[in-house]
Order: C-alpha cells, then sequence, then structure tokens
C-alpha cells in the first residue's frame, strides 16, 4: 500500500492540483461485437488526451479479488483494503453524514415485505419511494432498548442504518437478510460470543420494530446486513497533506470518502451537478474525488448499450473540466463487466494525465491499450503516491 | 528486495563475469521534438545491442517515489533502500576512503562565503578548488573537542567531511545549510534528545572553526548537512558470492560501493579513464559496478542535447567493452529529466545482455521500448537475482 510512515518525511506542503475521476465499474469485456464499451464508444475528447497521458491497469485489490465498493475505493485512495476495512453499515451511516463515534456499531437496514406467513415477498419492498423511508424511520426512531443507545436514519429508497452506541457492543452479528425471496428473514445470531450482547439487542429491536411496521402494506419487514464497528482511519490529509473534497451522489461513496476525513461538497442529484460543483469549488481544495454511478449501474443491468452511451455522455463533459487541473485521473475503482452482470476481479483502465507523462501516441483509453501502456499494471494503492509525484508534491528520499 | 537468506543456499562460487553499467540520471522525458535523449541520440553500438538483449524498465524505490543517489544505488545492488539508508556523511566519508567504524558519526561540510554580517552570499564559496579546499581542511584539523575524536578530509572543490568518534554520538543533528542565500547559516539543533551531546560537539567545533575562517576571503564559513551515523552492511561479495569491483569519478558513488564492501579501484578523472580501468582490470573480478556521471549532469542542467551527446560518447566507446564480459546490465539509477533539472521518480531503462535472453528484435534501447520489452517493469532490487541468473551462479531452488 501506499507506505504512510514512509511518505510522512516527503511530503511537500505545495504542489499542483489533482482530479481523481472514477467511473465506477468501469473496466468490462468484449461485448458481441468484439470490443468492449470503452472501445465501442465514441470518445473524441478522451481519445486526445490518451495520446498526451499514461496509460496502465489498476488491479483493485489483488489477483483475482472482486472488490466491494468500499475496499475499491480505500484502494484508491491508497489504504490497505485488507487492512483499512469499512463494512456496508458504517459506510452507510458516514454517508448520510451520521457523526460516527469510536466503536460505534452501524448496520444497514433494508425495508422488505412480508407475506402472511412471514415469508420474503420483495427484498426492497417495491423499491420504496424515499419519503416512504424517512416516514418509517420516523416511526422506528421511537423504539428504544435498555443499555444502549440507538440512531435510526434513512438512507435512499427502501435502505436505512441503524447505529448503537454503548458499552462492549461488537460486530459479529450475522446478517439477516437470506438474500433469497420465500423464506422468512434469517434469526438473528451472534457470530462469536462477543457478539452475544449486540445480538441480543438486535432481537429486541426487531421485535418492537415488527409490532409498528405491521399495519404497513409494503415495508412491514426488517431485514440486516453489514454489521461493522467504526474506528477512524488515518485522515486522507493528514497522510498525503492534501485539502481533500469529495464530490459523489450516493450515500456509500460519500461515505467512504468521509471515513478518510474528504469534505464532501453539495448533495448533487445526478453527475452534471457533480461536474458543476466540481467547476464552482475547483479552486478550493488540492486533491478532488468524483465518482460516477452510471457507468457501475449499467454493467450491473447487463445493459452493453446504455454502458457505452453514458462513457460517450461523460466524454463530452469532459472538455470543460480539464483545463481546471494539472494532474487528472480516470479510472474505475473496480470492474463491472456487462456480461457477469456484477463487479468483478478484472484490473481498470487508468489514465494519467500531467506535465510528466511518457505517452505513446498511439493508444486509446480503454482494457487493451492500457495494458500496452507506459504505466504498465500497478495496484491500485499505488495510485495516490503516483499523483503526489506527478503533482510535484513528494521529496526526494535521501541523499 | 533480493532476499539474501533465500539466495544463500542457492549460491554458486563460478560462473560468468557481470558488468553493470550504471549511466546516472538516464531515464527522461520527451523534449520539443517529441523525443527523450536515448530516443534522439544516435546510437548504433546500443541499438544492435538491444536487438540481442532483454529489455525493461527498473522501478528504483516504489511508484512515486524519487529516490537520492545512495537510495538509488543501493537498490540497483540489490539491498532495500529502505532497510539499509546512509546519509549524506556517511556517503561522502566513505568516499574519500576514510575506514569509518561503527557508530561514527559524518556530516557533509560545504564552504560558503558570508558577508560582514554573517549572511550567506555563496554556498559553495565560489566552487572553491579542491586545492584550497584542502589547504583549508588542514588548518581545520588542528581543532579539538573534548571527549570526541574529530577527522576531517576533503571531498572536492568547496566540499569536505568530518568525522565523529566517541560515546553516545547521535546522528539527530539537524542540518546547518539553509539551502538559500541571504540568510545566516541555522544554528545547530538537536533533533531529538539523543543528538544533544553531539550537537553541542559541533557547537563548539564551529566556534574554533569560524575564528580559523575569519581571515579567508571566499572561504569564511562553513555550513553542515547530512550528518548520519556509520553501521555495516551486509557485504555484497558475501551476499552474492561475487568478487566486486567500482569504478566511479565521484566520491559519493565511491562510497556507496565501499559501504557494501566492494573494491573501489583507481582514481579516475573522466569516463575515458574509466573504461581504461575496466579493460585493464576485467579479469579479476566478477562483478563491475561502473558508475558515469555526466548523463544526470546534464539533465540537472537542463540541457537535452549536451545529454544525447554524452550518450552518443558512451555508445562509441562501448563496443571495445563489450567483448570483455558475458553479462551486461546498462541502465540508470534514477532518471533526471531534463524538463524537471533534477532527480524524479519515472522508471528507468534497463538493457540486459546475456547468452540467455528473449529479444524483441525490432525494440531500441529508450524508455517506451523499454516498457515494452522482454523484462517489463521490475523493482531494481530484483535485477542482482536476475544478473546472477543469467550468468548461471545460482543452483536450482528444490528438488
Amino acid at each position: 500500500m501506499a507506505d504512510f510512515e514512509f511518505l510522512r518525511p516527503l511530503l511537500k506542503k505545495e504542489g499542483e492540483n489533482i482530479l481523481l475521476l472514477v467511473l465506477d465499474g468501469l473496466g468490462d469485456l468484449e461485448g458481441e461485437e468484439g470490443k468492449t464499451p470503452l472501445e465501442a464508444a465514441n470518445t473524441p475528447c478522451l481519445d486526445k488526451l490518451a495520446a498526451q497521458s499514461d496509460l496502465g491497469l489498476l488491479e483493485p485489490v489483488g489477483v483475482g479479488i472482486t472488490p466491494g465498493s468500499g475496499p475499491a475505493h480505500l484502494a484508491l485512495f491508497g489504504y490497505n483494503p485488507k487492512k483499512y476495512f469499512a463494512g456496508r453499515g458504517v459506510l452507510a451511516a458516514l454517508g448520510v453524514g451520521f457523526p460516527l463515534r469510536e466503536k460505534d456499531i452501524a448496520v444497514r437496514i433494508n425495508f422488505c415485505t412480508l407475506d402472511k406467513q412471514g415469508n420474503i415477498v420483495d427484498r426492497r419492498a417495491g423499491r420504496l419511494p424515499t419519503e416512504e423511508c424517512e416516514r418509517l424511520v420516523a416511526k422506528l426512531s421511537q423504539i428504544q432498548v435498555d443499555g444502549v443507545e440507538l440512531f435510526l436514519r434513512p438512507v435512499r429508497e427502501y435502505r436505512a442504518v441503524l447505529i448503537l452506541r454503548g458499552e462492549n457492543l461488537s460486530k459479529d452479528v450475522l446478517d439477516t437478510d437470506p438474500q433469497v425471496t420465500g423464506v422468512p428473514p434469517l434469526p438473528v445470531r451472534a457470530a462469536s460470543k462477543e457478539g452475544e450482547k449486540t445480538a441480543s439487542i438486535i432481537r429486541e429491536f426487531l421485535q418492537k420494530a415488527e409490532k409498528i411496521l405491521s399495519g404497513e402494506p409494503r415495508a412491514n419487514g426488517i431485514l440486516l446486513r453489514g454489521f461493522d464497528q467504526y474506528y477512524p482511519f488515518p485522515s486522507f490529509s493528514e497522510v498525503y497533506q492534501l485539502k481533500a473534497a469529495a464530490i459523489a451522489v450516493y450515500p456509500m461513496y460519500r461515505g467512504v470518502a468521509r471515513l478518510v476525513g474528504m469534505d464532501v461538497l453539495g448533495n448533487p442529484q445526478n453527475w452534471e451537478e457533480e461536474f458543476s460543483l466540481l467547476k464552482r469549488h475547483h479552486k478550493e481544495y488540492d486533491f478532488f474525488f468524483l465518482h460516477i454511478k452510471d457507468t457501475d449501474k449499467y454493467g450491473e443491468d447487463g445493459n452493453f448499450s446504455q454502458k457505452v452511451h453514458v462513457i460517450e455522455q461523460i466524454d463530452a463533459y469532459l472538455s470543460e473540466v480539464l483545463p481546471l487541473f494539472s494532474v487528472i485521473a480516470i479510472t474505475g475503482d473496480h470492474s463491472t463487466p456487462v456480461k457477469l452482470k456484477s463487479h468483478s476481479w478484472h484490473p481498470v483502465p487508468l489514465l494519467l494525465k500531467s506535465p510528466y507523462t511518457r505517452p505513446f501516441k498511439n493508444l486509446r483509453f480503454c482494457e487493451k491499450d492500457c495494458q500496452k501502456g507506459s504505466l504498465g499494471k500497478l495496484p491500485s494503492e499505488e495510485l495516490l503516491p503516483l499523483l503526489l509525484a506527478h503533482s510535484l508534491r513528494l521529496k526526494k528520499f535521501g541523499a
């Protein structure tokens, strides 16, 4: 990983500004016509940029390892994702701006629909609108359990987050979401002896929630996923001496940015608003992380042509943003191949533009050309030191 | 790094001889005409050699890390430069052949010119000639400080080195060189409690030196840089079973070779004399490290055409030397791009010639072709095991 202790004495406080543009799930495989979405897309701006840039492939966590969004982003930020792990619950809580304290337990809630036998009919309660989620969270917030403080926050649509604060809590509680329909939610079970107290609190919470939700037509059940305990990570601004801002629509990515102490800007609802925020604030920070979700979404949907279309739309936006930054990295957090409809282990294309590149003129920004590029293949964790170098923010090591 | 413990049982005592030719600061970026110095240079000998050789890129210390000459060379010798670190003082002392003992403290002296107010006018005392430096060092050698043995040696031009030998000395003393003119030298300060005794000795030394130098027209002041404590490194000849010799003009590179126990040959004043030494002694050693400084010098000067010219001159010399060695590596310790006028983090071209390569016939010895070469990118630390392999000096591992 980025070796924080080694970097510390080398850091300069000044240097060029940096943009890290993450197109979620960008990497892909060939579709029916023998091209990946990046190869199939018409991208005049990226093509021109590629001819001045270093290209390479990023390996998110390790060869053959398919990362979740949390580890994949932490790796891009230079944090060893095997060491610095944050579960779904913690990312959701930070994502909605909840001020977690050290040792708080957080778990993601999905509202679901149960039938009369208590079997799950819909794991997402008919993609419950966010307003409904807010109403239900308000109702459930009356629940109290002895010996622990409970906090509930709506996230988005059918998603919410539950935070437990108290003594001797543990993340060692298993998910109650069986991941399939036609069966009841799993009973609450501790994963270890340490988890038993927390499991018992959760059982009491769920019993009380069940009563409150019993009259609800759609969201009459709760599924829990991703118990996690919060502990603070080293701060990005300290480990790199970079004043850093994040721009993202989805709470999880806002959460992972908060986890490393980035400022999260505004409340954009789509990528046009994200780019507007970037243009408005670009002089105020040394480093921007801008996250675009749709490439991943259409990968997960198995929609090749829409993934191509998103890439083309981003390309059209880029020309306005590029002149604002001296150092620009464009990459994904991981691959989400249309063929797999899920995250995958495949390395992710990386483009790095700066005044100090060694560009090969004849390559495009796509999976195969990036393999041939001047950077070769490198772990995602090494991107940040490389960006520091290209922005002239690192001193020489040794005499 | 080269895993010394792992290699030990695999080492053979015999094998082909090896030449490691280091063109300091060789790697570069494109100049105005879209070519790097290596690309722009007319190098018929290297071109022919490249067609029979493995090409690759060496990563000196880590992605994005700009190495000093010490760590960069230690990495080339297979020593982990984060673990085996030597400061400027120790390299200078070994460079002039001073027989350092374990725990000696060494620090580099620069003679400088001070004005009447005590502000630095010239950090190099008008690039004082070496003979003047020798005269001043002789004068200053009369200085005695209670409780410590002092040794002073001239290095080259305005540079000298001070060695302290005694009990409870520490390297934790800060540089007094402010790195700018128009201000006085920095006061001597300890960097930790352990450094206080040494700082106090240095203060007394400087007071006495000041009086002695007060009548000097140019070199009436002293700046100190790079306090370091000497401890012996594992010996190159033991860890690789190679009888090794170094040929270098500049003291620092002679010092880093002595640090790993290489014999340092002769006292060459330019690269013609270096190559003569190599030809004269080539049968006496298993391994030669030959260092050429000028590629780095012209990189630091921002002089593209002179860097090209040096490369072309070396190329013309090579044909005489190549037939003497079965295994030849030509590379740099780091990049020194003309555009940056300083060391940089960019990987360095590597050419490896032996009877056992897998050459791509159509590549030249330059940054971009080396990226495409048969060796790919590898840490500098892995070069030595590779050279041992190509010289058939490593046994099979396991049955």
